[in-house]
């Protein structure tokens, strides 16, 4: 727990302290109440693990399916809109911002069959993904990868790269200073 | 409302079962909720429509104005940032995901002479729109057509199209299969 | 209050009466409470001004750090997952509507030194900042510009100026007329 506090003071320049953030960061919520909402649809609880997901979204405006896989020190700032599918898996570290999607595709005729199959993205380690992003599909995203802010991503996403634009585009390889959530200017600059 | 519970089974393969469906899906509340915001409206009782309407927003994060006109089966899923304005008119199976807009146009001076205007976006039947998508200013949207996510439509869109990017653009007819609320290389793919 | 909610009236066709605006729009409470929030975080009390900021996020779905400073009638309409962040200035006059950002850059090393740096953006006065924008970083938005729905700016914008797309571009200087909150199209047409 401290390691995650620690964590998110690394991330965002506005915790003041750690009081703080256990008390009023929405995200740190979420992630703790979706650990027993897994916990209950692992076990079969299908609809207790939906109402405690559902509740968690009533008081942090975060939906995560009770059956996505989150790794270490997932850190979700602001976090109103965020929505993670149910068959999602993020790795260690990831840093996500407010109104991203880790959707699905939508099914037009046949949604049975795809009941039991992976329909959302796997997030790698060290992620960012800036707001507004789109992420659709059974993607993959590289460890170290960026996605900038309103990007829609449909196609895998190599390691260390930024992603931005409708449809997201690779701009160049991750350097290791600060990133906009859109930020290519940035990136472009500091090389 | 057996028909709405099973069309909804249909279109998300995360729906596990009728009770799930009834006790925890924020856009069937805000559908059911804006029926009878619509009731109060019709008949003249303004403030208590959008009492009951910013009541319904407080708990589903779905804003429907009381005013605007629904058809059956209208499917929000997620739903979280969905704002559906006044003179918006929205057909049968239609289904839109969370951080949708149908919106006005912003006024600059004139805003009484636009009070009793038509505003907001009509949407034919079976159309699907994407999570982010923003559908602006009066225009129609076909019948059968899909806004891809975080597009932005600005004009008329012609039936069973499939419109992309910011500004959006049509892309081609649709097919019958699958669908990703991005999704142009899918539909590109299977044709 | 009277000069806010008469100006409140110009901006939002829908807005019926005066009961109705400051019992129903997210927008006025948001700011309001933004107030008190501010005034315990100059005062130093930082804890105390944060849990009025989540409180205010938690009832209107609109999050704006105690530290913003904030003009004269800002309009936030609809609002739900609009984030306003510390160091953000805003000047007399703005309209923002729902999901839009005013971020900042997501560090991934040195948090710290940025703690007291401006990392947010300047917004101008009678700004219009279309549904889904979003601005990031300590970039300068004109008077009188506006941003269109889902445009993401990273760089400075002059003054009347209207931008749009992803990354945004500017389209040309504003006209006098209406204004959607996409709009090129009809900004083009109009002159």
């Amino acid at each position: 727990m401290n390691d995650f506090i620690k964590s998110i003071k690394e991330r965002d320049p506005a915790a003041k302290s750690t009081l703080s953030i256990v008390l009023t960061y929405p995200g740190v919520k979420a992630v703790f109440l979706h650990q027993i909402a897994n916990f209950f649809h692992v076990a079969g609880f299908d609809l207790i693990a939906r109402i405690i997901s559902q509740t968690s979204r009533f008081f942090t405006g975060i939906e995560i399916h009770p059956g996505a896989k989150i790794g270490k020190n997932l850190f979700i700032d602001h976090g109103m809109g965020v929505v993670i599918g149910e068959t999602s898996e993020i790795g260690n570290d990831v840093t996500i911002y407010h109104a991203v999607t880790l959707g699905g595709i939508s099914p037009s005729i046949d949604s049975e069959s795809q009941r039991h199959e992976k329909r959302h993205p796997t997030i790698g380690n060290n992620v960012v993904i800036g707001s507004g992003a789109q992420i659709i599909g059974p993607v993959k995203v590289g460890d170290g990868s960026r996605i900038a802010s309103n990007a829609v991503v449909v196609k895998d996403v190599e390691e260390n790269t930024t992603m931005v634009g409708v449809p997201a585009k690779a701009v160049k390889s991750r350097n290791k200073g600060n990133f906009t959530p859109y930020g290519v200017d940035q990136q472009v600059k500091d090389e």
